[in-house]
């Protein structure tokens, strides 16, 4: 053995995991009150929180079955040590909150109330490559019903939805909710004869290209393909011209209003029993929001929106925010969605055999903090630090302890510097590091005299960048108090 | 293979698993309340929040590195995917917030502020064996000022803990947070002439016993040993009476004030000037509290606190909750320690080499929780449910939805019953587990009169409990109100 190695190991690397990430500061506390406001909104429509563990078993995610020696793909799995009879377990962190929904739902069946409404907000976790704004683990905002078979189920999250894009300060105009149905798109694969399971799969692909190829790139993909913008020649779905014309009467078929959208629908879904339920759908939930209020400037069926038709059973639903910003290269963009849901009808039958209707709603916490900031909604005005009293001299440390304490007691944020205070321009450096917007100064002389210094630093940032120097050296941002108005000096300067 | 087998896999357990657990309504809100009002505490003492991720890398976490194949005692820990070059990274779930936040001090040194003061509130994973109140998964609420070396910030920890204790409903004299320090006991054992290593730790466990065994029971375990309860002979440390003395001295030389207990200590640690240092730190500490109005009714210095003596290196503090609470058993007592905390200085030094100064502190989440539980701080008036609409004509879903929404514009938290609809017994059911206040009834016959009836559920079951068949069919608790009056109507019934 090398002891030399031994004597001094190597240090280990201070890193964050790849595709993990730590959040400092406004990060934390503005995250947080998004989620609080969107949380009140929550449990005013009768939700309740649910929190389960972050850790379920493999076999209860179900998705991600340990196949053979490789059962951690996609989620991050570990084997629990061997029972004295039995294998150990695999279990692994969370990678949505559906799940877990799900496996609550069929554990506590005999005590939740039924339906269950519940929301849920807290991180989950992908065993994926990370890569630019794809991390590993991230926070996800739901809310569902769980065995609620009305539509009333689903406009009720459309309208909760509303609500919450408004509070947490998406001014109405700002954002849409767009509707749309399964059933409908049922229908039309019905009225179009398709009924054989992997073609409708192919269609299905094809019209979740309709955002990005519009109707003509659709009507190609259905039938014999299309020149990629690339040059490559992507192969059709191989449908005769007229067989394919049902689902882009389906996908164009949004009209002036919702009325009119639905003669367009039920044209577009001919006989088909399954297809004129789904657009009877769409009218109730319409009609349902309208007698609360709810119009087609907030919510609106819209037949073009195809994400997650493959995935759920009947509405589906998602919120655009129609508000431009500006991309990366300075161009305007809309902000595109921020949430999206739908009804998924096998939540719990995987557990209980027994199917429960469900339906539910999620917030994406990323994308919807971002349009927050990008509105200047949040982190726009420069949220300052504390008040840092500085420390002139060590041996009176009681004294500064003293000015902190009852500038706390007044509900001021306010700190003592804790550093070395030898090097008072550190303290300074501190001070502006920590967005200080008040640094308190009381030297020996100040003491004798029974005084403090306040310097302004808001005030004295904007004279350094403004000023001359004659008028810097004047200081004019710094005013001498007596010890007593400490606090009520400082707050003047807080409240500008 | 059998096919039939293959045709009917087993369905899924629905479990949480083994040791973990799922956190329902008021466990949520409830503990968020306490912790956001802890944050406003911290935040006004200038401390930032920090939210690392809940994955390190087990060569960051340090105490698990992997040894062989079994790197997973005491974390849940995994094997990333091999690169094309080098092996996988063993990845792990945090097990406290003291690690990352030693790995981050270290990762971001040159961009945080310095000293740096944040707290962090989350779950931690252990993997122990499960037991009763014992968790694989729990909250920690931890603060801590890193790079601070003046026992000033160990002072400002101590008047923090307070102000959160009281902040979230321990009044005044119904805890105490108590102080020792390692380096007063350094100088004892000094003074002993206890310069061996491995006889100081066994000093260390003796005294660890002192709250059990009392004085007489560490003098015996210093010497020769003790006969225990139950009967099995603990041998002792083996030194001669005299020479365990000054730790005897120093257990109980809490005095009847500060100053008497200083003069105490000071005796006990001889002339060793380590002692003597950790002496004044305590002096300091007491010194500079007092400045700020914190005495020994709220912060003392006593010495019997030995919990944390062998693992922090400066002053070590303890919060404990003086009130007597009745146990399973209906038997008064203590309720004993929620929170505690000290200095450690050399939680970077791992990482880079350079000691760096910290202390901090941890709050007892679940504790701290059955504290204010017990006290019937949170949780004690049933915080009621959700009004509930019933439904009694499925097709005017629309009215009662208008009716919930009215209720919820008002700011009442309120639902509409989304289950089937045909036996109105569920409804009432569904309104009872849901402990709402308030049920709203509207049939044909009310609709058509332009009214509401509104059942005061509350009163209800009182007058079902008390009151007389004859009373009971009165319905006193059910009125009728012109529809116009609902939200009027039902908000008188919640105010009461």
């Amino acid at each position: 053995m090398d002891m030399a190695k031994a004597k001094a190991p190597r240090r280990p690397r201070a890193e964050t995991p790849k595709g993990f990430r730590d959040y400092f500061g406004a990060d934390v506390t503005e995250r947080k009150e998004m989620l609080d406001r969107i949380a009140t909104v929550y449990h005013r429509y009768g939700f309740d929180p649910l929190e389960t563990s972050a850790v379920e078993t493999v076999e209860a995610l179900g998705k991600f079955l340990p196949d053979v020696d490789r059962p951690n793909e996609g989620v991050f799995a570990w084997q629990e040590e061997p029972g004295a009879d039995k294998p150990g377990d695999w279990l692994a962190l969370r990678y949505d909150l559906t799940a877990p929904l799900a496996r609550v739902a069929a554990q506590f069946r005999n005590d939740l109330p039924n339906p269950y409404r519940r929301f849920a907000m807290g991180p989950v976790w992908r065993n994926e490559k990370p890569g630019p704004g794809r991390f590993r683990q991230f926070y996800q905002c739901d809310a569902d019903t769980v065995g609620a078979p009305s539509v009333a189920a689903d406009a009720e999250i459309c309208a909760m939805l509303s609500d919450a894009l408004e509070e947490v300060g998406i001014p109405r105009g700002d954002y849409i909710v767009r509707i749309n149905n399964r059933k409908v798109l049922n229908g039309v694969l019905e009225t179009m004869g398709v009924s054989d399971l992997g073609q409708a799969a192919d269609v299905l692909r094809t019209i979740d290209k309709f955002d990005k190829v519009g109707e003509e790139g659709v009507r190609q993909l259905l039938g014999k393909g299309r020149l990629d913008a690339s040059g490559a020649y992507i192969d059709g779905v191989g449908l005769a011209p007229e067989q394919g014309e049902p689902v882009l009467l389906f996908l164009t078929s949004k009209g002036a209003d919702n009325t009119a959208t639905l003669t367009n629908l039920r044209a577009a879904v001919g006989d088909s029993a399954d297809g004129l339920a789904g657009v009877d759908e769409l009218d109730q939930i319409v009609t349902l929001l309208a007698a609360q209020g709810y119009g087609p400037d907030r919510i609106v069926i819209d037949p073009s929106v195809v994400r997650g038709l493959g995935y759920y059973t009947g509405p589906v639903f998602e919120a655009e925010l129609t508000f431009e910003i500006l991309d990366e290269k300075g161009r305007p963009r809309q902000f595109g969605s921020v949430a999206g849901g739908g009804r998924y009808d096998d939540l719990v039958k995987r557990f209980t055999g027994q199917a429960v209707p469900a339906t539910g709603v999620s917030i994406g916490v990323d994308r919807l903090l971002a349009a927050l900031r990008a509105k200047g909604r949040i982190g726009a005005e420069a949220t300052h630090g504390p008040v840092v009293v500085t420390v002139m001299d060590r041996d009176r440390m009681a004294d500064y302890m003293a000015m902190v304490g009852e500038l706390r007691a007044a509900g001021i944020r306010a700190e003592v510097y804790l550093g070395n205070p030898k090097n008072f321009g550190n303290q300074l450096k501190y001070a502006d590091k920590r967005g200080a917007p008040v640094a308190v100064i009381q030297g020996e002389d100040e003491a004798q005299r029974g005084v403090v210094q306040i310097k302004d630093l808001i005030l004295g940032a904007k004279i350094a960048a403004q000023a001359t120097h004659e008028e810097w050296k004047e200081q004019p941002a710094q005013t001498e108090v007596p010890r007593a108005e400490l606090v009520a000096a400082v707050r003047r300067i807080l409240e500008g």
